[in-house]
């Protein structure tokens, strides 16, 4: 395969990205050859921009181009309910439903011991500075539902409670409009574990 | 969903690429966020280098960062045999295989009514100019076998045959490990049209 060096090191950057595999990557940096040079400064500029403009949020860690970000300042939200997620992007999943008022606090990971990563590299110890401070009345957790996710909720369950503050966790079950048959085993046992009354 | 701007500008700029939908835009977006700003300079500035450097073989219109590619600097290849190609990236198809010793000729597109593309849009022009100077005794036609690319094949196919030069086209037919059951009426008419003794 005979390629321009310039090509195959753009294929190169590109494969590194998630979801990008190498057959996406060229297809990509083929697209990125016939754009027009004003197209391709936009999205070389968006990057940069973001690394330089975005930072987190000084209350909830949450992304913001500003210290404290456009939810912590919203005065209508109810500061009395927090909920606890591992990632930034968990926020705008939770947002894009409409239907939740409180506030975040982003945990930026979770706790794997795998992976090196103990409580202490997570902004956890912040989360505490803020509910002792302030007027929360209910944690909810919204950790992911993988072992990780389930370390770190019982981790800061054990944490929290003592606070005298309510912690929840987000429900496990079966899907709206998922089939029993298709459920697997765990989830089906923390579906009828879950069980509410009709 | 309250986002930083400059995520909502990256995400956007994604979402325009090939094959990346807003989901998978939002996921690189956060890539880009995590990912240290050594790593992101690369892929910012090897988008740029790429629309800087690279530019087309001034023979057969492949992608180059010379005047004239390799695959046409090779005196090893044999110039009697010139596969056409609708793009740059069927020429790495086709490298891939390293079956193929002959060259190639780009045309930088296929002929296309509808989208208002027709022949002297694309490099065929230069075709001709090269295959009468030149030794060029076989051109293999392979374009895509989709309307574009067959409507572009017999044209070209005209337009060369006059030249005494033999004309190729390449093969339709059930793909190797294919089962007849699952393969399309058109195709298995062509397979069985373009039969071959045993």
């Amino acid at each position: 395969m005979q390629l321009a060096p310039s090509m195959l090191r753009l294929i190169n950057e590109f494969s590194k990205l998630p979801t990008i595999g190498p057959k996406t990557a060229q297809r990509l940096a083929f697209y990125i050859l016939k754009t027009s040079k004003n197209e391709v400064s936009r999205l070389s500029d968006s990057l940069l921009e973001v690394k330089e403009k975005v930072k987190y949020c000084q209350i909830c860690f949450n992304i913001s181009e500003e210290d404290v970000c456009p939810i912590c300042k919203d005065t209508r939200r109810d500061s009395s309910l927090i909920c606890v997620v591992e990632q930034p992007f968990d926020v705008i999943v939770i947002e894009k439903l409409a239907t939740y008022k409180g506030l975040y606090h982003v945990l930026l990971g979770n706790i794997s011991p795998l992976e090196g990563v103990g409580p202490e590299e997570l902004k956890i110890k912040e989360l505490l500075e803020r509910l002792k401070g302030k007027e929360a009345k209910e944690v909810i957790i919204a950790t992911n539902s993988d072992v990780q996710g389930e370390t770190t909720a019982i981790y800061l369950h054990k944490l929290i409670q003592p606070l005298r503050i309510y912690v929840s966790r987000i429900a496990y079950g079966i899907p709206v409009g998922g089939n029993l048959e298709y459920t697997d085993e765990v989830t089906l046992t923390k579906a009828i574990e879950g069980r509410r009354a009709m």
